[in-house]
């Protein structure tokens, strides 16, 4: 059954291949894809894989992986968007992600390749990229923490994927499936010079300030705006976690790091940028008030924001004074050497407040090339849907 | 020599391949690369390629080819940005496109893959793509004539690229280097649906609407605009060659077609665009006067131009009325089945309005996911820097 299953699959993607002018028959690649985590993102992940018609897609949905179990059907790929949630919940295997690697490594050979999705926010998880990468299994994630986390790690993974070739891709880390990190590479890749990245690259930030400072002197309070984006789900459920700025800090790690330590990188685009040796290296100003550090729920903490409320609404009553908008941005310039994350002031005919509506993100890169007028992307940077298009998107880049 | 010189080029590019778990050695691809047209674009591409390291480069460049000579030196790869024009200068040979095809086929094997770059504007060059690709030649190129002219040519540049695997990129024909046909390819190859792409698309257009209409009932006249814009080089040297708005629909037609006929296109995203026999299929509203068709010279245009500076006046004062500013725009509707170009009015608080400056372009993606706010890419959508960038880009993507 599984060598005829697998020389059917073979046969689906045998596309003629021209050697010196002849028509020769060679299998060109599948990619058999592998899944940890089944969240928001990890389903419609899944669904947008599976609804690629199966006639013209590459790819093999293998395997499935939540925090409590775990499928491996390399003999019959998941294929049914309607049940594999009942096939994972129906599974008795725990995960095992030593028995994960070894099982999938022993699938790659010249004409299949290896794709594992790390779809979750695991630490644990993203620990194991290096000795996944040296197994010669790809790895693509929106999963921040090991771009974003200590630098020990970062580094196994640079030397992992380049002693194997497997490549990992991170495109949904920074501004989901906005364009960034792959823009980014490029122009680095091509030799521009980075001057400066500045965005807004928090959606809940972006939502908040959006909401709270437009440039008029009086406004909502910042509470009741924190108030209402928890509501709508667009905070953590403890609002401490995005005002604190760290998943902001973790993006500029992300950026900071493609540009100075990526394998296309230049040596000219290493200038002065610090090596970061975690996200906690980035100089955050929370907005958390002092007094509210450590407060144990959301509940409570916002029951004791408005106490703060005059502090934040006398910020915005000197921006607006000075004709200026607070936007809580972050800004990688290696120019300066500076990596911050934090409030700052724009004009209000600058985009960054003309722009900028919901929970966009925004992102301008200065650069060499792209002088005096940036590079902008703009769109939403957070949901489950565009989240999974950019996972997707870098799982069609290794075709 | 020449085998000595390959087997060396090979060694370079050996790096270890992971067989179920054992290490071996096979050679990862080098990409031989050929450049036609060596004008601003060229020349500058040119430099960025040969700018990265060569030990870490896959890149090696074995011929060009201008207008009236060409050079082919598989054996001895071209090294030097300082020398690369005089060795072509100093060439005998006149270009032979039969000729460099054959060469070039001859030299394609599993560790080395070939790309031709078509940096040139020529119908000529473009109509090669489909005999190229059919021997397996990779085809890049920032020429819009190919990927915007008859169907036919496009119908039969698919074919060959599915019958022999080689594929044709062209991310610089629309905006230059920024990421827009990557963007969209990814868009419709993930499942999303575009309800609406719109954009300003030529960088003349618009530095001249920038600087015509602020939204202000007054300003410099048309034609006084058009004069400077030309002085400054923005314009082509008969500035009807942009007002006749071709450029545009050029690129909408890219835009169309890659939606609609591009290899990774669902059912679902072909629905109700027009199948455009070519660019001039779209409904384009020319800004050339009617009297003034057909005029020869780009100065005779120019010196008539005023007489007609009172009609834009007009409906400068009228979109100013209505608190609008004009920009010249194109628009894809694959929901209304439109595909146009032409003048439409917009909000002074619209990005077309608030974000745009010097000749910028700017491209808003509307879809299902990213809706109702949509993806916006922005930033400079000609100068030889970024146009060379997104071909090398491009040819970055093959490795
Ligand atoms: N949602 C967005 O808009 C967005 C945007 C950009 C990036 N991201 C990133 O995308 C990732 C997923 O986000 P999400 O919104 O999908 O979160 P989510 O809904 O919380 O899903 C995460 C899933 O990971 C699973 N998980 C946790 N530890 C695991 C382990 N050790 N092994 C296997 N599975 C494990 C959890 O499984 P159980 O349910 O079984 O505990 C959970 O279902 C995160 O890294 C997030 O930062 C999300
Ligand atoms: N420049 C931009 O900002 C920009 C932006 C986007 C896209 N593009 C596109 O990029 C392409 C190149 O633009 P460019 O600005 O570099 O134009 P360019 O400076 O005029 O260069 C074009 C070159 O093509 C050569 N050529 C013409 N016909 C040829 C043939 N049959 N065989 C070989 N060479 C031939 C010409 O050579 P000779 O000099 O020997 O006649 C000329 O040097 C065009 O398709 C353009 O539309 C340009």
């Amino acid at each position: 059954m599984a060598s005829s299953l697998l020389s059917s699959l073979r046969h689906s993607f045998t596309r003629p291949f021209l050697v010196r002018g002849t028509m020769s028959s060679a299998p060109s690649s599948q990619m058999l894809v592998a899944v940890v985590g089944v969240g928001l993102v990890g389903s419609e992940f899944i669904n947008q894989l599976l609804s690629i018609p199966s006639e013209t897609s590459p790819f093999r949905l293998v395997s499935l992986t939540s925090s409590t179990r775990t499928v491996f059907t390399p003999n019959q790929p998941i294929t049914s968007a309607s049940s594999w949630k009942s096939t994972l919940s129906q599974a008795t295997e725990k995960p095992d992600y030593q028995k994960l690697t070894t099982d999938l490594a022993k699938l790659i050979s010249p004409s299949t390749r290896v794709a594992l999705i790390d779809n979750t926010s695991s630490d644990d998880v993203a620990g194991m990229y290096p000795r996944w990468l040296k197994a010669g299994i790809n790895v693509i994630t929106p999963n921040k923490k090991a771009y974003s986390g200590d630098l020990g790690l970062y580094e196994k993974i640079l030397a992992a994927s380049k002693e194997s070739g497997a490549r990992f891709l991170n495109e949904s880390t920074v501004g989901a499936g906005l364009p960034v990190i792959s823009t980014l590479k490029e122009l680095v890749a091509t030799g521009d010079k980075i001057k400066k990245i500045e965005g807004v690259f928090s959606g809940t930030m972006s939502y908040i300030f959006n909401e709270f400072s437009t440039g008029a002197a009086d406004g909502p309070s910042f509470s009741s705006v924190v108030s209402i984006a928890r509501e709508k789900g667009y905070t953590e459920p403890h609002p401490a976690d995005d005002l604190n700025g760290f998943d902001v800090a973790r993006k500029l790690t992300i950026l900071c790091r493609t540009i100075s330590l990526s394998p296309s990188s230049s040596s000219s685009s290493r200038t002065s940028l610090p090596s970061l040796q975690s996200f906690a290296s980035v100089q955050t100003t929370s907005l958390i008030p002092k007094p509210l550090e450590g407060i144990p729920t959301g509940d409570e903490f916002l029951s004791r924001l408005p106490e703060f409320d005059a502090d934040f609404d006398k910020m915005r009553k000197e921006a607006s004074a000075e004709g200026k908008v607070l936007r809580f941005v972050g800004v990688v310039d290696p120019v300066k050497g500076e990596v911050k994350a934090g409030l700052e002031k724009y004009p209000v005919n600058h985009p960054f407040a003309t722009s900028l509506g919901g929970s966009d993100n925004i992102i301008m890169f200065h650069t060499e090339r792209y002088s005096p007028r940036p590079l902008i992307i703009q769109g939403a940077g957070a949901g489950a849907a565009v989240t999974a298009m950019g996972v997707l998107g870098d799982l069609l880049k290794l075709i």
